[in-house]
């Protein structure tokens, strides 16, 4: 099934670009790969998620806007090139930040949010390498911040 | 007009490299990309901007900062191999690091600071894909660490 | 000398994959560059140094942790593909994240721990382009956590 197809049967719609872009862009091709701007969990506009987790953002919240992260990535790719999403071969890597409380140490499990939804997504070939760590704040304080490495046909 | 002399009708002279580097390298170039170790905004052997941001350092100093760290790397580029920038064919990644406050949520703009400036020197080639995010601390204290990707013919 | 041959002469022995891995991958090949998860510095199954930098954790231990680092990720390529690190023909890049206090501002130091390892192990061949920052907490605890390119035959 493409990538278009799964997104579809799982009721998703890629938004169009998120966030303020001025020098930079949300996604470059060099090569077969293509970067990814950091994405932040935009939806409809809003931050689904905000502050350090867990004690302004819960494990499970974190998760779903690591999932959003994803989304909005492949809404940048689109906007970009229509029809660019059926072209990726395989994910190549996930950087992910998540905004923590000094004492938390569950990153994973929040980038997991990212991770197993790339896997529901493109099976095999959305697995990937990833770093996840902490840091004390994100842009607009968001909970959670991911960049993306795809390989493209 | 070359990047070279774009900079000198700017007057801006590249600086030769700057930090300590014993095992590891300024610049690396695999095949079209040359990769940049993280850049702190050192002018003249000192850093420009040190401590979080805006407690010890205004955002305007940081971007001021952030954009010493894009006449740093050039200056890398260029100390490696003469010439070297004037091969640029577009910037690929800017991954901006920045000391913040914990209440701190604009690094996009301090990032603007390195990205609005390579737009001013490479036009359109100068657009990136870019990561900003917060940290609690940096090398030396620094504001601002900026890695970068470049695209070299 | 090979690497394998290097490792085996300082009575290394590589580990098997560290770390629990479910949808990301440790290791994946893209053209000649191998990219590498960010590695935690797991030794027998147990953090080799957890907490900040340096209240909870010496600059000395958090450098031996970063080196640790370098032996996991050389292991989880092995694991991978048996015979691959043999394949290395260099070092491309070192993300490290140091778990820091607030005013701890040598993370380069630490990160050392990895870099001076890869020239030890590889010669000029291991030189690399390298970006150390602080972070406030990773994953577990850990006191440091190191992402790699390598370029490969």
């Amino acid at each position: 099934m493409k990538l278009s197809e799964k997104l579809a049967s799982l009721n998703i719609v890629l938004p169009a670009l998120t966030g303020t872009f001025g020098t930079y862009v949300p996604a470059k091709r060099v090569g077969n790969l293509v970067y990814l701007s950091g994405q932040l969990p935009m939806k409809d506009g809003k931050l689904l998620a905000s502050g350090p987790v867990p004690s302004k953002c819960s494990v499970e919240d974190a998760k779903i806007a690591a999932r959003q992260c994803v989304i909005n990535a492949l809404g940048a790719v689109e906007s970009l090139i229509p029809g660019e999403i059926d072209s990726i071969t395989q994910m190549v890597r996930v950087g992910a930040f998540v905004a923590s409380d000094a004492d938390f140490t569950q990153q994973p499990q929040v980038a997991n949010g990212a991770s197993d939804f790339l896997i529901e997504l493109m099976g095999d070939a959305g697995k990937h390498v990833r770093t996840a760590v902490g840091t004390n704040v994100l842009p607009l304080g968001a909970s959670v911040e991911i960049e993306f490495v795809f390989e493209v046909r």
